[in-house]
């Protein structure tokens, strides 16, 4: 609101933080060289809007800055959404009407205030605009206190509304936490360092993720005083989860003079997540280990729970270790640059994560498709509730031995989804997340099949996996598979014992279980209807 | 003694045993072609010995067998010392005079009894032999109860002769037993089934050893209903302690249709159990692990305490695991077909433990002889002793995790051991125990030089690592070294701790420490006068 303070607080805010101060007004001027009140009248109120949005977006999508933008700005539904994706943190500067009117006298020459009572334009402005003030991250109430004290409480209210979210995996001396939130990269090194023995690091990162990230986790841990001892980059894909590309990463973390206090610090997705873990678990029969995921997948699933590992020619996985990471960073900023397939791959576990647990399954049906269109806060609940889930999961289960149900539950629509990613050989026609998305479709219409859930079930199952842009049935697949192939492929499961295919099948979302009570044939059946040949 | 019962107990335990009998004067006159009587009178007694020497030891080195022998045999010093030397179970039938007497009633027309008094004759050999026979291993007292109730009671003494010790290894839910002992191949399945979820296998061996043990091995399992679902031999040596070979023992195992509950048993020395248990420990994340150590190094070291690996460029076993075997069998009789070389370098091992331990140096000093030798009963305690200083070691400090001593003391000699062979290459010209020979030499020699203890031990240690044969000194080795290899070498070590070398040291045998406080110049120095170059 006029009169609120956004220059003289937004100024000192910025000084504070160490970052630049921008005037969306003053931007708006610049760039069309006339001073808004000649915009208005010229062109009009939509036009101004439209190119007021478009300055703010660009500002928004630069290095980090101290933003005021006009009191219309955050009013107009458009700009206001353009600001929530950018990952911007909002602060209302709330002041009462008496405090803006003392604040305004003598701006009574200004456009707005021409021949009215600033009193009466106030409380209509307000009126107006507070309903959409209030969608900001942070409100800070305002009164006749200095510029200094309210910015230091906006400043500690932005803090506060930052902080990332914190989950604790319960494993004993084991016990670590998932750090969830934005901007962790650049503070990663004050993040770890509590959790590590020396501030000493070997970063494992693939090729496409390294030139987006690597510069910010690396000024991240060398402000905090860190020696980053080698970096080393394994190319993208699957393909780098093999023995050979284990041992290169082993010879080379050594050679560069990597010791049992040195860790290891995965940046990307559940590759190199996995592929760094399982090194730094028999590097010198085991270093400490970081997570900082950068893909949904490794954010809501491969990174919490110690699993890693490399492929065999047998299976996916089949050779790894239980090697539980000292602390996860999810820094939600890195998936703002994942590509759109990716991204919905990653939402495959979301979804599977729903099923296994209930209330998150309704909310992927509301809300799973703004968290594949990139919505920041729909990512972030993704996110955090995936990360709750699995947590307690592991934590109750850690290595997966429970007889029944546990942490094998969270093979949900593997067994059928490994097959796939199997026989399609790992060359990137088929992503773990999409055969995840068809496992699940998969087990949701065996379990139907069985008697053990109506066909409600997998209807809605797939039909959301399908809304959200995802493969739910072999048919959607851009290859064709044999059921011989894929029966083959689950024979060698991990679940399997005594030589009998075990299946994770559901009555409902958050009713699911583990079984060796399913007929070979109605899983032979079932890949056939459902597009396998043969 | 004539009347004890030799042939009528041996041949009633024979039955209960289901073995055969044999009766060594029997194939003895069968041999020579004539009665005892005569080869005495004809040859005379010394000409005998030899003969009946040669006949024991063909019959105990021939399959399982209940062999009765003449009176005299067992108090010939060189007869006696084969059949000890053989790994026979020996048995003393104990009669007092008047049962005796009792018995040779009706025997008086034997040669032993003509023209004399049975009393004075039996006395005589009572007196002369009594003291010889006092060495067997088992000594049962016979009275005048039926044959039926002594048999029973002489196979309970052998059963309990020969059952073998057990060591447990105190690690909370990992906690296991060493079992040592002769003839357990053959019983294998009997004792691991217990400690495992399935009875189903994959052995690997290496080609050297299978061919000599794996038969009874797999006779031992099959015999128990074990499934053997894979037996994967690699070569022989430490060049099969590489990433390639962990990679094809791993496809290997999985294309068998190894799953989680099918335990992995290595049979064979150090190099297989390293290989086998790190294939274990990574195999579907951890499969059950046995060990089978068939050379004394194995035994006495490498099978206890869950550390297995392979070899890096980098160095030795700096790529592993810490997986605990849910059970060790160390069978004794596998080192009978060891060749001399070997025994010897395992032998280091156990002077190593005579060092960190105290009174065992001393035993080594007086004994070490016989066990490099071969003698049975040496290298039963040499196995017995090691093992329980090492699992006491091993279960106060499983992860080596201590801030001081600990599991590292367990590297005295290693860290220059380990460097001599990396730079050696693996190829067999220095075997791992001569390399620690020679490391001990320069731990006790740096010891001394530092001032930690007198120049008595350096001195007592090389010389008893002389006196059994194996090389002490740098000089000592068919090959040279550097000074600037061994250091580089050296600075790689696993106990290097925020880049600087740590050393064990010694006080004195069982008194033994780790400590970073090592000037570099006084290792150089060292390394020069004890024969590297440069």
């Amino acid at each position: 609101m006029p009169g609120a303070g956004k220059t003289a607080i937004g100024r000192r805010l910025a000084a504070r933080l160490g970052l630049p101060f921008r005037d969306a007004d003053a931007e708006i001027e610049s760039a069309a060289g006339m001073p808004i009140t000649e915009i208005f009248s010229r062109y009009g109120e939509p036009h101004f809007r439209d190119g007021e949005r478009r300055v703010i977006s660009r500002l928004l999508a630069g290095p980090p800055v101290v933003l005021a933008t006009g009191g219309g700005a955050f009013a107009d539904a458009a700009t206001r959404a353009a600001i929530k994706r950018s990952g911007a943190v909002t602060i209302w500067l709330h002041c009462e009407l008496p405090t803006l009117l003392r604040r305004v006298a003598g701006r009574e020459h200004r456009p707005m205030f021409l021949n009215a009572d600033p009193a009466e334009v106030l409380q209509r402005l307000m009126t107006a605009r507070h309903p959409f003030y209030a969608e900001a991250d942070v409100t800070v109430h305002c009164t006749d206190e200095s510029p200094e004290t309210t910015t230091r409480r906006v400043q500690d209210a932005v803090d506060e509304a930052v902080r990332p979210q914190r989950l604790p995996v319960g494993l004993g001396d084991r016990a670590y936490e998932v750090v969830i939130g934005a901007g962790l990269l650049a503070r990663a090194g004050g993040l770890i360092a509590p959790v590590l023995p020396a501030r000493r690091v070997v970063i494992i990162s693939d090729a496409a993720v390294a030139p987006l990230h690597l510069p910010a986790l690396r000024a991240g841990l060398l402000g905090a005083d860190f020696r980053v001892v080698a970096e080393i980059t394994v190319p993208p894909g699957e393909s780098s989860k093999d023995f050979s590309r284990l041992q290169e990463v082993l010879e080379g973390m050594l050679a560069a003079g990597l010791d049992r206090r040195t860790a290891v610090v995965a940046l990307g997705g559940g590759v190199v997540g996995d592929l760094a873990g399982f090194a730094a678990a028999v590097a010198m029969r085991g270093v400490p280990f970081v997570q900082v995921p950068t893909t949904l997948l490794a954010q809501v699933d491969s990174s919490v729970g110690g699993k890693t590992g490399v492929n065999l020619r047998a299976g996916k996985n089949l050779a790894g270790a239980f090697h539980q990471p000292r602390i996860v960073l999810a820094d939600t900023d890195t998936l703002g640059t994942l590509p759109p397939r990716e991204l919905r791959a990653g939402y495959a576990e979301v979804a599977k994560h729903g099923l296994l647990q209930g209330p998150l399954w309704d909310w992927c049906e509301t809300h799973g498709a703004d968290a594949v269109a990139g919505d920041r806060a729909a990512l972030t609940h993704a996110v955090l509730e995936s990360c709750r889930l699995k947590a307690a999961v592991v934590a109750a289960d850690e290595r997966e031995e429970s007889a029944e149900g546990g942490r094998a539950l969270l093979n949900l629509g593997h067994t059928f989804g490994h097959a796939l990613e199997a026989e399609a050989g790992f060359d990137g026609t088929l992503l773990h997340g999409e055969g995840v998305a068809v496992g699940l479709g998969l087990a949701a219409s065996l379990s139907a099949r069985l008697g053990h859930c109506s066909q409600e079930w997998p209807s809605r199952v797939i039909a959301h996996l399908a809304a959200v842009g995802l493969p739910a049935r072999i048919g959607d697949l851009p290859r064709r598979f044999t059921v011989d192939a894929l029966m083959g492929r689950m024979a060698k499961d991990k679940k399997n014992r005594d030589g009998r295919m075990r299946f994770v099948l559901m009555r409902a979302p958050g009713d699911v279980f583990t079984t060796g009570d399913v007929p070979a044939e109605a899983v032979t059946a079932l890949l056939r209807d459902e597009g396998a040949l043969g």
